[in-house]
């Protein structure tokens, strides 16, 4: 019998365990439910930066060395944007922007952002089920000590996460809605991964959409976070620097405290030794995924223990 | 006295004629109207091919083999278009689209086409003052036997201009309004200029913004039109082939006759020998640009005999 996998993601950590999970699953056992808070309108383009992350890397197109955006992309557009004076902090690459620009197009037609992003995917050949976290728009807004509140890629791209962060707060979260799409895969799942994404930043914002979170923890199967922290420190961008300025210690005893009752199962990383954690089923795996090889084997590893602890026909 | 001149182009063929004069006159006194008949929706992209082309040539980067678009532009953004299955007929330029971004982004600002063009004109240093014809959108229609009715770029760039025209519709011209800058450049223009484009294309749709026409026709200066047809053909595009289907012999005869009151000169190709027209100043020259010193010729062999046969004082 097939195991149906949902797995709720933000951009380049959780895409790499995405990528393992589409390497070890049927295309059609595997839903990845992806992070929006980080859109946002760009010279009257609508990008999606988490979206394109897990596209790119499902369409085996990202460029590998950054984690995102189109491999061997150019910015001669970027370029020209330049010369008329403009302010080019955020990276439109040429390719990229073919992305942007559909998909703005089809918004524009009224076209749903799920539609949208099956439609992208379909087209490049991508046959897993990626899907936004909601249809309506949501803005993650960072409370800075520097500059006041920010939007999400002024705060991440334009400063690079270097101000510091008083709170968080999901601009239009309360009219968001679930989509049926996001819904029947919840329904539907016989497991449910958290990718090493950032809790606050990533996660948090799927999680707040109105009935996820509910939906989510009512499901009587595995529900299972891979840590985005390793030995008090991030892997890639903010989560530990964050952590600390909203008051929590960085490690993995406080990510999965923050995820609380979503979660009943946690992966953290075996260089932190053996983590206890009441209420939770846990393991220690090596979670850092620097080859292609090292997504596959943590996908695998992570699927089987689950399958140990839970009866689950496979 | 400075000799304030005006000068109405459509796209590569009066673009020559607008590099010739923005070579002979201080940039304070030439003034270019551009038709924007050509304009339309792509992708969510307002485009306006002559406006460009005008642009493109004045600030020196236009692709000089083409004679329009940027030199040197790549196309990877059209590439990636054409992976998601999208049907790439028009050239998008990457550097290019930086141009339909900006515009766009702006017209959705609410900003008009005339600051817009000012704003881009600026930032590439072009201090001649290009001018829409109208901030109103126009499309010029073209009734075809093999499709019907077709917007313009579907006609001239999809199908290459090998269908058969029937007719030419204006949508939207009687919602055009004649901008305060085109009114003030026209009343107080001392010499007024019809570039060698195509009269029925490019030409009339300018003529055609209420009002324009008999604003034009009611100046007591010097209005010149250089002929787009030598020899029975047409320089570039389908000037030539389009008379034939409306009806009209392809001669600089016909086009003088078409402009009508609108002119009181005409400058025709000498290869066409020696043309008389009643009722018009007229001169043979070399009117075929193909160098820029062609360009640079033409336009003060224009200004010069205009100024013989007319008391202007420069």
């Amino acid at each position: 019998m097939a195991v149906k996998v949902v797995v709720l993601v933000g951009g380049v950590g959780g895409a790499k365990l995405a990528y393992g999970l589409a390497r070890v699953l049927p295309p059609e056992d595997l839903t990845v439910i992806v992070n929006t808070g980080d859109d946002f309108w760009h010279y009257g383009l609508r990008i999606c930066p988490d979206l394109d992350t897990i596209l790119y890397t499902l369409a085996e197109v990202v460029d590998k060395s950054n984690g995102w955006g189109v491999g061997g992309d150019t910015v001669h557009l970027l370029d020209a944007l330049r010369r008329y004076g403009e302010d080019t902090w955020f990276r439109l690459g040429d390719q990229d922007v073919a992305t942007h620009l559909l998909r703005t197009h089809w918004l524009r037609e009224e076209q749903t952002l799920t539609a949208i992003t099956a439609r992208l995917a379909a087209a490049l050949g991508v046959r897993v089920t990626i899907l936004p976290m909601t249809d309506e728009p949501v803005a993650t807004m960072v409370n800075t000590v520097e500059y006041g509140e920010i939007t999400f890629q002024e705060y991440f791209v334009r400063y690079r996460w270097q101000p510091t962060v008083k709170s968080l707060r999901l601009d239009g979260i309360e009219q968001a809605r679930m989509t049926d799409a996001v819904c029947h895969a919840i329904e539907q799942a016989d497991i449910i991964l958290i990718g090493p994404s950032n809790p606050w930043l990533s996660i948090d914002p799927i999680l707040s959409v109105p009935g996820l979170r509910t939906l989510v923890e009512s499901r009587p199967i595995p529900r299972v976070a891979v840590t985005p922290i390793v030995g008090g420190r991030a892997l890639k961008g903010p989560a530990a620097k964050l952590m600390v300025e909203l008051g929590y210690n960085p490690s993995p005893l406080a990510v999965a405290d923050h995820y609380g009752s979503v979660i009943n199962g946690f992966v953290y990383d075996r260089s932190d030794g053996q983590l206890s954690m009441p209420l939770l089923h846990t393991a220690g795996f090596e979670t850092i995924m620097k080859t292609e090889n090292d997504k596959i084997f943590l996908a695998e590893t992570v699927l089987q223990w689950i399958k140990d602890w839970h009866s689950i026909q496979a």
